[in-house]
Parts: structure tokens; C-alpha cells; sequence
């Protein structure tokens, strides 16, 4: 059956923008190395990094009907996430959705399809990560649903939770294990900006991480 | 039989102008959604988009001894459309040959293959749709055709057809008719233009194009 | 046997650099066409041109581990080249590790596999060729080896063979061949450099190359 | 963390038997068309068609540790449903597992990477439907998780679901709605082996489904 | 405009025929090697030699309706080919569709997408060339056309046309050129039913077709 | 420039055979998990199971020339490793080169590209490992080199190593490690054979391995 969900409980904003800031790599990290979307999604510019809240839509191959009826569930701080039933590379959004999304509030758009009018895109600064740029249209004629938990580029999603990406990949986070996520990501970053002051003077990790005994008890011989 | 058509019937240069400034989308669309090439043609830097009347190319794979045949066809506002007989990702094309093309008029090169010297191309401004990137060469040995129709990309192109291309990929429109999609592209245009406005201002497709009803007879459910 | 070669015996800087400058399409040419890597090894910015003595590592899947004993080994004017033992798109390197790699001099990295952090790696202008970007974090558990002979994409390289990269992809040149191909490529290059200016001024290859006798031997028909 | 649930709770084996009689196409078709895992798996050899409930296994590229740990959840009626991480193509799984999987009752293996000794899975009749073929050899070092959800080839898995292969494909079936699937797919079967008469007997689909009307109103011209 | 073309002008059965038993690698050679369809179209099962009159259908992305109208178009004898007018890898047609064209004297269909029911494909003996295998299905909402021109796996086809498709490929020939191309494929066969008893007996390519003075004049050198 | 190595060291037959015997996993594992060529690598027809002393040609793409200098090379018992020097997937191959060499005593091919006339070749029982089917023919205008050592499916071949291919895949044998490879296989399928009795019976891995000690300190948890 097709649905819209319109009651999305959605995390909050400082938190979403809080995790935007450390970025997929390490929020990736922090949290286990899970949720992480698959390589093929690509941004069509460098150097964007959003995260937002996740309005999941599922539709039909070659039919971009449903991204219309998700428009309208868009808030300030969301993020569109759209997987096609069977794989497809038609390009299902183009400059006049991302106007009425930005309209909206919507900070960018993960496709595991295509997307078009990227030159527009990129001047309007809409971020999109996708698996193909086409200018192939679209039809309007077979239902989908919105804000259902669907898999976008391998990884499992559910309305609301949130989703990082920049240009590393798209990153998945749990609604109810973001606070925790973004406390070990801080943490994580603490860390790393010290070794990194460390390795920039030339110290190297196998003497920061004291690698050096277990290399030898692994069996490395140096020649 | 390998032959070169020399006498190529070429669209008005106002016409082909006309339709670069609309982009590949539009016309796309304009024209019913034919004539795309596949979405592995990329373009090698962003920004550019050209149309121009296609000198067709056909040659073998590893082997670009054709296209130097096909630069003394080349005359202002051509576009080089190039297809091996089979799979092939060698640099068939650099800066010398782009060089001799620019000295001719040509505006830019498709080519379901391989290009190399991209950094020479992207200074000199001569826009490459290409498969790949390679500087792997080719030899000259085994003959092909110039202005043959031919299949590049998946699409059929006749030698004289108008080949657009920007970053949403490549699409060829039929000579004949060239002519009525350029004002179907530019009515298009306009109502985009329109909808464009009422997007940014709040306003959805939804409401915009009436379609509450039919989604709801289709059997959309709210929750 | 897992083991790291300490005594490499490396090119000297004044021929890395002046084969740097020719670029990847001119040496590949002047050395036969040989030594060219596949084209997935994709550069993760445009622009960047190195060279570097190759400090080879061999790793398994999803094990990153041997790259912090590669570390140690990288003098001045090196270059990472990086096989894993099977495929593995996971995200081996990122800006710790390209900070350390930089601190001891090191130009760039050639991965046969996936990179991460490439926003930071770009803005430090560590250029990076790689099969994929992916966040995909590894782990430190199995051993390979350090300066071993490989194959990378497709390629084989020693440790020592001077490793030449840029926008057209990756050349391996032997050790002990780069001399005579130094040679050779910029002989090329000056040969090339009369080329393009007869090119520019309208000259055609037909006419340079002689190429009009042969083709009608070989059966070419102009209409 | 790393967790075995051992406490699954398994569909009724008469309904797994009913389903796996159907196969893959009609269940689809049955339950809404979702379900179904990417075209990229495919079987080792032609004419399996087997369900069982899902014992699924989430575990590191290249590293097999946890298929030994999941046999020891293994029952009779069960199905292993293995996904890494991350992108691999490694042979994780062969004719040791394969034997000691059947000793069980394993009914057979959906791997989202490579599997190897094909030769004597296919002489055991011990059905798999994987990425890739490989003799790549994987460590023991890393954990994973067994009888978690995951995704495995684009499609979420719950343990206990279950899951459905043959030559066309691999299909999820919700534990919890598969009586009502099996009912529609029994339906489906029936109404399809009507039609598949009359279409023997040289009556076409335009006549049985009545699709002329419409196909007129949509705008088909006949020439 | 989506047609219907109902007056195909179709080959000769018996030149059909002939075609049909000398195979695909022959006739591709017979007639300049041109016409061959990509090698992603791959058989369902081995052994499989057919040609027929193309029937062509040009349909959506994700919908099947016009092979519904196509199947009451085919005659005793006919191909069906059939190419979406974007990727897509659904699985189009089953077994219903297969009993009715077969019903229809069809003799078997090229499609560059997927198929499903694969398994009773097989067994009724109708052969198959794909893109790939999947049971995805499909809506019934948009029309496309049958018997048009249309590029199905990067070759051209024109209604009419006639198809040879075996193990080896695909492969297009002219209809107004196939009783030249079915001439030219019986010399040819004959010539290499002579070379292939002389190669039986030990003799090597090198001295029956003469190769060694050109080969040594291009520089090849013993060692 | 352009070689034959004509004086080739080739390994004993008896090693060969009884490498042969053994197959691709389990040489690999016994070798160190090393020499495996790329999985795209697959064989026409499943069964096959060979080795050979490597005779190796690298040629241009498109064209086969070099495979008729090859055949003279052959002896009984050797293999043909074939690799075209860029990306390609034409057909080099078929029925008469084959007819060539088993009249010679070649026991198969390897080919980095395209195989035709595989129905033939089946017949003949003739195994091909090749990453393409295509009947697209190639020309004879281009030298290559034969036994000089060379990368296929991104494997190092050297001339008179022992290549070993089966339904697994292929995996290149070191000519001078060659008998403790034998060994070590040997030895290795002596151990595996008594563990299969073992799980056959129902013990498990975990404990024939004693597995859970390490499975328990490295975290695993029991729900």
C-alpha cells in the first residue's frame, strides 16, 4: 500500500547541525563503522558537508510522482532520501523541485538514481549525492510512499533518523543513538587534532599507537 | 567500406546556437524524451555546454588514425561525435588534435572512448564528453568511416544532426527536426520560468499541478 | 612471509622532477606505451602533476595496518603506491595519515583501492589516485609487506621505479630505464611543441604526417 | 559490539516449504512487489529453488571469522544470509563450511561477496547465490554479529525472515506476513495458470486483460 | 508520438534460416563486422542459435505494457527486440508472455534489460538474450512503441531486420543486405572448413595465410 | 620493441599435473594467498580443471596478430596467458586458433578479453577463462610480444610459471617455488580431508578450531 507518513518525530536541530559540522568520516567512525551508505553515491559538487533530518521516499523506476507529495512534507532542516524499487538512473530531480525543497527548508537531496540540471543545482547551492547525472525524464503515474524506513544505496533508513554526508559519502545515524554518536565523535576529534599535531612534527604511529611489539610478535622482519 | 562523406548538409548556426543556450534537459524533454546518449559520456570539467551539427566518426578500438581524416571534414560550429567499432577506453584525443580541431571551428568532442591531456584541454577550453579518461595511445592502421550514421553512447546520430551537450549529459536532435523542438524548448522554458517563481515563493507542485485528486483516486494514503 | 625492504636504493630528485614536468600521456608515449595503470585510478582533485621514487605496500582487505609501517620508510620525493591483496574499495587513508606521509616528505599516494578525508587532503594538496572515496574505516589485525614488487591497478610496479601521476592517470617508468625515457620524452615534447603550431594555424595532420597516400592504399573513398 | 542472538524465533517449516514451491517471480509479484535483493547475486548453478528462515550474518571484508560462529546457530530449515560491510569479493565460504552448514540442515547460502570450491558445492548440491566467484582466502581476526537486520544486496534481512532463491533471484519475506503472501501467491498462481492456457491456445494479453480501450485513450496510434 | 507500425515488410523464411545455422562470429565477419550488439546481452541458457525478423519495441523504464501490444504484432518466424528508452534491468517478461509469443511462431527475444521466470524459459525451450535476470515486475501505465528504429545494446535495428543471436552475441543484419552477407558466410565457412583440417594436422596460421615476411618487416624479433 | 622469447624453461609435467589435480583454492591457500588473477576472469564452461607452463602474448586492443606468432611457440602442456595491452573485450579467439592449438598440445587459455565460438570450443573441450564472450574480430596490423612476463587480471605472469585455472578462478604458481607449493597442497588437503569427515559428523569448527577462547577475549557476546 502507499502511505505519507506525516507524523516524523525529527531530532533536533542543534544536534543535526552539531554532527554536520564533524562529518561523515568521522561520525562513521565514532559510531561503530556502521550505517554508511554505499560508494556509488556521489556528490555533484565538492566541498558541501550537510546532515538533516531524513524524509525517506520510495518509488517507482522512471516515475518521480511521489517526490511531489514529499515536498510537501518537508520542514526546515530535513533531508530528502529517495531510493527507486529496482534500479534506475533517470534523472528524478531537477532545478524546479530543488527551488520548491530549498523553498521548504530542505538542505539537500541523497538519490540512489539520477539527477539533473546539476549546473542549476550547483548555482542555487542544493547539495546532492547521487549514483548518476541524466537529463532523462520522468513520468507521474505509479504510486510510492513517503516517510517509510526503506535501504538507500545499501544502507537502511528510517524517517527521522539522521543522515550526514559530504564528500567522504552519506553517513546514516540512528535517531536515538545520535546524542551518543556525536558525544564519542567530539571525543574522537579531540583525539585525532592531537595526534595529528604530533605526526605533523614527524613523530609516526607506530611509535604514537606503540605498534611496534605486535608487528614483531605477528611475524614482520625487517630487511 | 570505408568511406568519408564529404558533402554534409549542416543545420543554420542560429538554429544550433538557439538550442545550446537551452541545455540538454530542456530540449530533452521538448523533443518527447528521445535522443539521450547513456549517462557513462561525462563531461571532462564543468560548466560547459555547446551544441553544434555532428562529424561523425567511426574507427577502431585502439586506433585514431580516422580522426585526422576527420579534422580536414571539420568546419565552424561542428561538434566530432566518435564511436569504436567496439569497447574502448584508449586516449584517442589531446591537445594537438584538439589544437587542429580549434583551428577549424570545432566546438567541442563526444566520444565513447577514451581522452587524454585533459589539463591542456580544460585550459584551452575544448569541452570532452568522454567515457574515460587514459593517456594510453593508439595506433594508425586500420581504416574506418567519417559522416556515416553511427551508434555513440547508446544513440543514433546522422552525420548534420545537432548534438547538444552539457553537464547533464549529451542528446542529439534530429536536422529535420531541429526547427520545431527549438520552440517547443522555448515554450518550455517559459512555463518553467513561471512555475520556477511560484515554487520559490511557497507555493508546491502538489497545488501548482492539480494533483491531489489523482493521487488520492490512485489510492494515496495519508497517516 | 610478511616483511619490509629497508634499503631501497631510490632515483635521484633531479630526473623524478624534470619526468614530473612532461606528464603522464608524453612519458607513457616515449617509453613504448607501457607502464600505464588502469583508468579507475581516478585523481581525487584536478590539477595536481608528481612524480616520486615508489615506496610500495601490500595489505589485505580492509586492513590498513602496514601503511602505518610504510610510514617510516617514506624519505623526501617518495611516492605511496598501494595494492590490496584483493578487491577492497574501504576508505585506507585519510588526512592522519596524508599529514605523517607529508611530514616526511612524501608527494602523493596511488591507491588501488578507497581514500577518505579528500576534503582535508585537498585543501593540505596531498593529491591522491584511487579507485574509490569511500569513509569506510579499516582495521589492524594482518600483516602484508612494505617495498615488495606489486601490482596496482593492473600495473607492476617495484619498489624504487619512479611513479608518474596527473590528470591523465598513472605511469609506472623503471628504475633503470628513466634516463633513456627522460630522453625520449622530451625529444617528444619538442617535436609536439612544432606540431602544434603548424595545428594552429591550420595545418592538418593529413598533410604533416603524409598520411594521404597510405590511406587511399589502404582503401579510403571520399564522397 | 559484537552479538550472537541465539534465541530466533523460526517460521513453521510446512510455510517455507509452501513458499519455496512458488518461487521467487510470483512471492514478488505477491507481496507488492518488495523484497527483492539486487540482480548481482546470482546462483552458482542453474535449478535450485529452496526458502528457509534467515540466520544472518554481518560481518568485516575479507574476514570469516563469524560464518564459523553462525553454524553453530544453524538449523534444520535454515538459510545463511551473509553481508560485509563493506564492498568484497572474497571467497568467504567453501566446501569445509558447505559440508559442516549441511550437517545441519542449512538449505543453502545468499552471500553479498564471493564464495569458493563452486565445483564441489554444485557436486554436493549445496545452493549459493553470490556476488562474485573467488579463491581468495579470508582471515580470522575481526568479530562480526550473528542474527542481526542487516541489508544484503540492497534488501533488509531480519533473522527469522524468510527468504526465498532460484534462478531468478533472492527474495525477503517478512516472517510476520508471509501467511497472507503465501495466500496471494497461491491465488496468483492459480489465476496465472488460467491465463497461461487460454494464452497457449493463441488468445493474447490485449483480449484477456482488456487493455485496447485504454491503450487508445493513452494516445497508441495503429499504422 | 507512440505508433504501432502493422505492415513489416519481413525477410525471406528460407534466407532466415540459412542465416540462423552459420552463427553469429560468421556472419559478423561475413559483412565487415559491423552490426554486433554489446557484449552485456548475454543468453539465459548455452546452446540456444536462432535468427528471426525483428519485431522492435521501445517502452519506459519499469513498464511492460507495450509488449502486450507487440506480442499481437509478431508472426511465425519474428524476434522480438526490445530496449527501454533508459536503463533499467526489471525483469520485463516471464513465462506468460513467452507461451504467448511462442504461441505466435515467435522464436525468441533480445532485450537490453531483464527477464524472470528464467528457469521455465529454459525448460519451454525459448531463448533469451539479456541484460540481466531479475523478477522484479513491472507497471502498465505508459506507452512506447512497436516497430520503430531503435538502438537495443549499442546496435541499430530497424523492424524487419533480421536478428541472429548464439552463444557468441547478438548480431544486426540489413535486410536489404542479407542475401550479399548470407553468400559471403557460406564462402567464408568454406574457406575455414579447409584452414581448420589443415590446422588439424599441425600447420600454423604463420605459413598458411604467409605471415612471417610482413611480420618481420614490421621489426619482430626472435630471441 | 617487439620479442619472442623462443628458449623458454618450462616445469616438469608430472609437477604440473599434479598441481592440476589440486585445484585453484587450494594451491592459493597453500602458496600464501598470493598469484590469485582478478574474479572477472571466467571460465566459457564449467568443469574444466587445468595447468600448463605459461606461454605469454601481449597484443594490442583489437587485434590478434601476435596469437598466430604464440601458436608456433606451443608445446604439449603448455597454456596460453593472453593480455591486450589497454582495456578491451573483443573476440580474439575462436575455433581455429583452438584447432591450432590442441594440435600443438596447449591444454587451454587465459585471455584479459574476449573469446568467440564458445559453442565450438565447449564441443571441443577446449577451456577458455576470458572476461568477455564477443564474436567481434580483430585485425593483424600490430606487433606485441611473446613469453615476455606481463600482468593479466591484474596477475604478474611470467613465461614457464605454472598457471592453474578451475571453476574458481586462476592462479599463477612461481616456476622455482612450484615443488614446495606442491607440498604444502599436498599437506593441506591431507588436513582438510580429515576435518570434512569430522563436520560431517556434526562437530563444528568452533570447537575442531578451538575458536571460542579468542571469540570470548575478543568481546563477543551470547544473547
Amino acid at each position: 500500500m502507499s502511505t505519507v507518513n506525516t507524523k516524523l518525530e525529527r531530532p533536533g536541530k542543534a544536534l543535526v547541525d552539531a554532527l554536520a559540522a564533524l562529518g561523515v568520516a568521522t561520525i562513521h567512525e565514532a559510531q561503530g563503522r556502521k550505517g554508511l551508505m554505499a560508494t556509488h553515491l556521489r556528490p555533484i559538487y565538492a566541498g558541501a558537508r550537510v546532515a538533516g533530518s531524513a524524509v525517506t521516499v520510495s518509488l517507482p523506476p522512471g516515475d518521480n510522482w511521489m517526490l511531489h507529495v514529499a515536498i510537501e512534507q518537508l520542514q526546515d532542516g530535513d533531508l530528502l532520501i529517495v531510493a527507486p524499487t529496482s534500479d534506475c538512473s533517470d534523472g528524478y530531480f531537477g532545478d524546479l523541485l530543488a527551488t520548491s525543497a530549498m523553498a521548504r527548508g530542505c538542505r539537500g537531496l541523497v538519490i540512489d538514481a539520477g539527477v539533473r540540471d546539476v549546473r542549476d543545482l550547483t548555482a542555487m547551492g542544493f547539495p546532492v549525492w547521487s549514483k548518476a547525472i541524466s537529463a532523462q525524464g520522468t513520468v507521474k503515474e505509479t504510486l510510492g510512499s513517503v516517510n517509510v524506513p526503506l535501504v538507500c544505496g545499501n544502507g537502511y533508513v528510517r524517517p527521522g533518523d539522521i543522515v550526514v554526508a559530504d564528500d567522504d559519502g552519506v553517513c546514516v545515524v540512528r535517531h536515538e543513538e545520535a546524542d551518543e554518536v556525536l558525544a564519542k565523535s567530539l571525543d574522537r576529534e579531540a583525539r585525532e587534532a592531537q595526534v595529528r599535531e604530533r605526526l605533523r612534527t614527524g613523530e609516526i604511529g607506530l611509535d604514537i599507537y606503540a605498534m611496534r611489539e605486535r608487528l614483531a610478535s605477528k611475524g614482520l622482519v625487517y630487511r
